[in-house]
């Protein structure tokens, strides 16, 4: 070991390397973009014309993706969904981040909602307590009568928002000596919404919760996120140049985290999101050739044993059973099928 | 839904653009490697000023890490490790892989082992029969008397190995007609480590097992791996052309898999070094930080209330209590601390 004692190394050292491996990520993340752009225009145009390929995709979906299911949700899956697109809408944006980024699920008509598009997007900003991470705002489904898989969440978790941000306007930013926590608790549609998750907690299993997702810190706006970026910017610039930079507000920050949790009605909605833009996306035909895989096993096992019991899966509810088409099997592929039904 | 049914797109289709994502992977690798690789070096040197920074890393890893090692390792590395590398050492090799990586640690003089580097690679390689990934060989630790955490599994290991390339050798690299794996099946050294492995189950549990790590599918030769790439780029051109393409050692493959599990040392081998690449060596900063965090919360709980139980973690050792000096609190970093310790 080298015979330095620790003041050697100011923590600032640490903090300067953070910001530089923070920038690589950014960077990192924009010449993925160039490399991938272009592959997944050509597989959005293939798999198009393959019947229930996204819903085969969810179906043979990593683990932790399927505790954020229900039955009902594979079945809508099965049912209507058309296509997935997962797309990073502030790549060219200068003020914007490479980390932001919109999914959407396209639906065939069906019995369920009217919408034929459900897009979530998700920004990452700053916000002037020092942290920095992903937002979104509820995305109000309009669920046909008695068809609400969410019993009224994701109307809840739009109501409560819509009210947050009338509160905001009034009081035009000024925050009259409360936290925004404190403010946020004293809206009717606050109660509302604590009510509904404790007396709903069959319906918070729901996927579509996930569409109410706000944040697992609290709504940060656009305008705080420029202010607090300007201010990081200075201090970046001070952390360059050699000067020692106080960061004040850390404590406040876990107030915050502490409150904002409990009107959440999808507390996994960042883990959720991360799945299909690192996982399902990239991977997708992977996964879409494990769920023929897994179909073919299940037949030869038929021809063998002449049984009935095709679904030995572990799974609630096999999609392949409810989806109506399926192609066959595909021996060509070299890489290795992803880890949930990889052949051990 | 486009009005199209499945037989129009042909499954060549989804292997070629499979074969794009591939390589869409590796020129990804390259670049992240050139915006990284100038980081990680200086990385290294203002690190190298902190005592006990990598033990640190380790001591805050995440959860899935931690099942893989125990008391007796934490001690190791507390008492002994200088740091860890991590080098993508084929990324300028034609013939090589991105993603064949060599994980290096440096240790003190200590009462464990003569090493003071264990240096574990990584060779990313293509099987004959079609399977592609990662293969190691194991790495024999000069253990001093008495002190052999694995209880000599790796040591076993390294005898399978050198047997089972003695056996090639003199084979000439004809199979006879048997398969690898029974041929394997009949060397001492095979039922010794069975042995060992099912008489051993408290030292198999050592960190120190992934040293003797070599595949989840069973060691692959330099040389077979460049015959089957050379295979597949043919494979490659003619999907290319539009040629169909058949595989036919599929099946062969799911008995290999099955088999070489039972003389495996580390099954988990390769999601340990996926922990270690992918995470723990990106986010060293990180987790540092957040173990010096820890540290501060435990002292002020101390200071609060005047008790003698800071080591309220789950974890069995807190390794923090068995390093000899910490830093101070670091509050600089803007980033959010890794999700294990996270404040909430």
């Amino acid at each position: 070991m080298p015979d330095v004692s620790v003041s050697d190394v100011t923590y600032e050292d640490l903090a300067q390397l953070e910001q530089e491996f923070d920038d690589a990520e950014l960077q990192t993340l924009r010449e993925q973009h160039k490399i991938y752009a272009p592959l997944y225009k050509k597989r959005q145009e293939v798999v198009a014309k393959i019947p229930s390929f996204w819903a085969l995709v969810l179906e043979q979906a990593p683990t932790e993706f399927e505790n954020y299911t229900t039955p009902s949700d594979s079945q809508v899956f099965a049912d209507a969904l058309k296509s997935i697109e997962v797309e990073r809408f502030e790549i060219d944006d200068p003020n914007g981040s490479p980390r932001s980024v919109a999914i959407r699920f396209h639906f065939d008509s069906n019995e369920y909602f009217e919408d034929k598009v459900l897009e979530k997007k998700f920004w990452h900003r700053r916000a002037l307590d020092g942290w920095s991470g992903i937002v979104s705002e509820p995305v109000k489904i309009s669920w046909k009568k008695g068809k609400d898989l969410t019993q009224g969440l994701t109307d809840a978790a739009a109501a409560l928002f819509a009210a947050r941000k009338k509160q905001d306007a009034a009081q035009n930013g000024s925050s009259n000596g409360q936290s925004k926590a404190s403010k946020i608790a004293k809206l009717p549609e606050y109660k509302a919404i604590i009510d509904k998750i404790e007396n709903n907690t069959e319906a918070a299993l729901s996927f579509f919760t996930w569409f109410g997702f706000v944040s697992s810190h609290g709504y940060v706006t656009a305008e705080e996120s420029a202010e607090a970026s300007k201010k990081e910017a200075e201090k970046r610039a001070k952390r360059a140049n050699g000067e020692k930079v106080e960061d004040e507000d850390v404590d406040e920050k876990d107030d915050e985290e502490d409150f904002f949790d409990e009107s959440e009605i999808c507390p996994s909605g960042e883990e959720v999101a991360e799945i299909i833009v690192n996982e399902l996306w990239p991977q997708a035909i992977k996964y879409f050739t494990a769920a023929q895989e897994a179909d073919d096993d299940d037949l030869s096992e038929l021809e063998d044993a002449d049984l009935d019991d095709e679904d030995d899966d572990d799974e609630p509810v096999d999609i392949r059973s409810l989806v109506p088409g399926k192609g066959k099997k595909e021996n060509g592929s070299s890489a290795s099928p992803p880890p949930k039904k990889r052949r051990t």
